[in-house]
This record gives C-alpha cells, structure tokens and sequence, in this order.
C-alpha cells in the first residue's frame, strides 16, 4: 500500500501494539488500584484484565474511529468497555459450571486463583464499570449498541447455546448461530461504537457493522482451526480442548480445510463492505488480513 | 396527612400496589417472551423477575419523579433497570458458590430450576438489559447513578465483604459497609434516578440520596429483623437463615432491641432531610413509615 506524503507508514502488527499500549494505559487510570477496598474484588478484577489480551476489540473500535475521523480521546472509553465486557465474558465462560476451564492465557483462571464467588462477582463488576465508562461519553446509542451485543440475542445468548450444543451432534446453523452470537455481535459492536463515536453518518456505521461481522466471524473460525493445529504452548490453553469436550465448531462440522476456505471468504467479503464506503479504510483493511494469517 | 382539593388520598399500601402494577405491565414490554430463542435464557430470566417482588426500588423512583414534577414515562425506564438488577443480584447472590440458597420467595431459587449455567447467565442478562433500558432515557447521568451503585464501591463490593465475613465475628463497621454498599445503595440510587430523570436540580438529588440512604440501611436492618421473628412461610425463605449462616447482620452485633431503635431512629433523619427539600415529599414520608412497620 503506497503511503501519502502526509502520512506515516506503520505495520499491522506495531498498530496492533500502539493502540493495546494505549488501551492498557486508559484500563489501569480507570479501574481501581488493588489496595483499594475491596481488595480482593479489585485484585481479581485486574488479574483477568491485565492477562497479555491481545485487544483486538479495542484496536478494532480505535481504527474504526479514525477511519471515520474521529476526533478526540473519547473513543478509549469505548475500547476499555469492550475490553472489559469481554474479560467478563471469559471470566464466566472459565468457571467449573461452564466450560470448567483451569488455564487461559497460560495461567490458572480466576476461580482457580480467587475462588468461584469472587470470580463470578469480578466479572459482574467488570459488565457494570463498562457501562459506567460509556457512560462518561454522553452517547447513549454508543450504550444501547454494547447492550445489544451483549444481551440474550448477542453474546449471552450464544454462550447459553453453546453449552447446550456441548457434546451433541450438531449442523452449521447451530455453529453459525453460536459463533454470530457469542464472539461476532462484539466484534461487530466494536466496529459500530468506533463510528458512533466519531459521528459517521447511519449508511458508514452500517457499512461498518457487516465488516465487523464478517472478520467477527472468520476471526472465530481461525480461533476453532487454531485450537486443533497448535500447541498448547502457542496458545497458553489446551490445545485441543474444544474437540475433547465436544464442542460445536466449524472444523468439527464441515473439516479443517472447508473452515479455512469459509474464513477466507468470509475476510474477502469483509473488504468488499468495506471498500464501498467514503471513509479511509487502510488500517481495518490490514487488521482484517492479520485476523487471517494470525497464528495464535 | 390532609389532602389538597386538587388531589386525591390513596393509602401507601394502594400507591406501592399501583406501582408494582405498572412496573410489571412494564417489564412484560422490554422482556423477551419466552417462545424467543434461546427458550431456556428467556424462562430463567422471567422466573425470577416476575417472583412477586415488592417492586420497592421502582416505586421509591416513581415517587421521587413525582416529588419533584417530573413529567412523562422515562421513569418507567429506571423503575425496570432497578428491578432488573435487583432480581440480578438475588440470582447471583443464591448460587451455591455465594448464600447456596434453594428457596426465595417461597419458589424454588434460579439455578435450583434452571442450573448454574443458565442462573449465572440470566443474572448477566439482567444486568445487561438494565443498561440497555436505560439508554433509551437518553440521561448518561442515570446511567453512570446506576453503574455507580452496583459497582465494586457499591453492591457488588457489599456482596464481596459480605461473603467474606460469613462466620467470622465481625463489629457494627463492617455490618455497616455491608449493609450500606449491598442495600442502601441501590434504594439510594433509585431516589436519584428518579430526581434525574425529573430534572431536579443538584441540591434536591442530593438530599433525596440522603434520604434513600438512610431508608436503604434502616430497610436493611427490619430485614435483618424479620429473618429472627417471622415464621419461615412469612418470609417466603427459610426464617433464622442469617443466623444459621453465621451472616453478619445488625441483631446478631447490636441485638433485637438496639436494631429496632436503629432503623426508627435512620428513618427520622431521613424524614429530616426531605423536609428540607422544596419539593412535594409526601409519598415518600408515607413509604418510609411503611418501610419500618412492615411484617414481611
């Protein structure tokens, strides 16, 4: 990609890092510190947060605010609320009535450094700081939008499916409904609160939000091929883990090699929604091709 | 109380009666039915919030908006947000991993009907729907009330402490953090929110939070009460429960007598500070009259 005079050319990779450098500099001013009382609570809170996320969701929403020329600091209250809502969503997914998970990240999960009841409330504190965050935006559509994503026809409803699927022999509607809900409606929300920050007019943050879903969705199909071709070193999980539990998965449904061509498709596709947009959309364009070759 | 010829004399009883009927008439509108996808969420979500609750957080808003002549429905929007994470914070607080509660409300507790997964998930649903609801005031300002309330320095922090002090032997400070972050707050928060969704100016909301300070805490400590003197079909829970647990509650570190002083005593301040207040204070005075001579 040839870069105008006016402007600095920088890998996927160093914006991925600048903008996680930023967010996690805006999350440690705005949750409380661990002597805080009460310590515990504010401990495992932060425990999860500051786990080396990669923050997708954050950059994601940072690169959809400047691709509409956003103006201003406001869209970091949006990348720590996703941040946040989504921490509380591994949280709860981890715990032993869930997906009973001992490793995230390559270590223990939170019930298993703080117990069961301070791990379930850590996660309900990290839901009500996100909406408290929001709420410092004075955008109430930006709220309304994270909500939606989140409710029981976003991500909640997607995680209930999927622990209903568990071990059963399921299609890929039940896979498409459970990966749309659980892991794209956020990703996509991301991509919405950006522009809604920025102020882009309805035509860009629907444009937007059909990106977001597409690389939503194919970031969750590379997540499910991930976990069956590398090591469980790569991933600081075990590998492996949603094919032993039997969970509902794209490659478990139509192959691994199927999986990565409906990843792929879907990434292109992604761009084309993008490209028929009049904003600059350089920086999505290449996150949406790293979300392709990532290895873990 | 003598009553103006413009207005008209209901008993406290018929105006909590009548907002309970309308908040629920409310809350049937913003929950999914439970034919919506997924079933089980919808079921587990509606079973607890329509469990026969009171309905007093929605009726200490209403009459707030009233107080100070708020104009409109939007106080319909934070009478549901509060009863939304009330019921969130019944669900979450009866899990086996925090009170492991299997009867409220003379029914059987969420996740004893549902399971774990499934009570841990609509609790989350809960919360999040509150936010979504609150949004659609389009007042930021009510949404960061409630955010604040629930938060790890207010219930949530509350239920943290409370958890931990279960069994020990603990004084009247930290009963009071306990009581004062896991109850006050919220009926707090509902006085506020009502007076912001009103328009009230700055010194009337603050003094209307003193006073759902004041009543929160005194609600608290009759609650405490009632678990050692009702009989367990009374409370619709197993009576003596706190007791049982080892809870640190008011009569167990100041006894019976000191208590009942106690709350007569927090609801005379609080009838203080809304006398101070230019605003039509009736009801209110009316509700916390109510809220000390109640018997379940």
């Amino acid at each position: 990609m040839s870069v105008p005079k006016n402007q600095i050319a920088i890998t996927v990779e160093d914006y991925l890092k600048q903008a996680s450098l930023r967010v996690n500099a805006a999350l440690e001013r705005h949750l409380p510190s661990e002597t805080e009382a009460p310590a515990d609570l504010h401990r495992a809170v932060r425990y999860s947060t500051f786990a080396g996320g990669k923050r997708l969701r954050p950059a994601l929403a940072m690169a959809s605010f400047e691709a509409c020329h956003g103006i201003g600091d406001s869209v970091l209250l949006a990348a720590c609320a996703l941040e946040m809502t989504h921490t509380f969503s591994l949280i709860h997914d981890d715990l032993p009535s869930m997906d009973n998970d001992d490793f995230r990240r390559g270590r223990p999960t939170n019930h298993k450094v703080f117990g069961e009841a301070i791990a379930i409330l850590a996660g309900d504190s990290l839901l009500v700081y996100a909406f408290e965050l929001l709420a410092k935006s004075g955008r109430p559509e930006c709220i309304a939008t994270l909500a939606r994503a989140l409710g029981t026809k976003g991500m909640l409803g997607g995680q209930v499916v999927d622990i209903q699927s568990e071990g059963k022999k399921v299609g890929l509607e039940t896979v498409n409904y459970i990966h749309n809900h659980k892991t794209a409606a956020l990703i996509e929300a991301s991509l919405v609160m950006g522009a809604q920050l920025a102020g882009a007019d309805e035509e860009v943050i629907a444009g937007l939000g059909a990106f977001g879903n597409r690389i939503g969705l194919a970031f969750q199909i590379v997540d499910d091929v991930l976990d069956l071709e590398q090591t469980t070193e790569a991933l600081g999980k075990d590998a492996g883990s949603d094919l032993a539990k039997g969970k509902a998965t794209y490659p478990a449904v139509v192959g691994i090699a199927a999986s990565k061509d409906m990843a792929r498709q879907l990434i292109d596709e992604a761009k084309l929604e993008l490209r028929k947009l009049p904003i600059q959309g350089g920086t999505l364009e290449l996150i949406a091709d790293y979300i392709i070759t990532r290895v873990h």
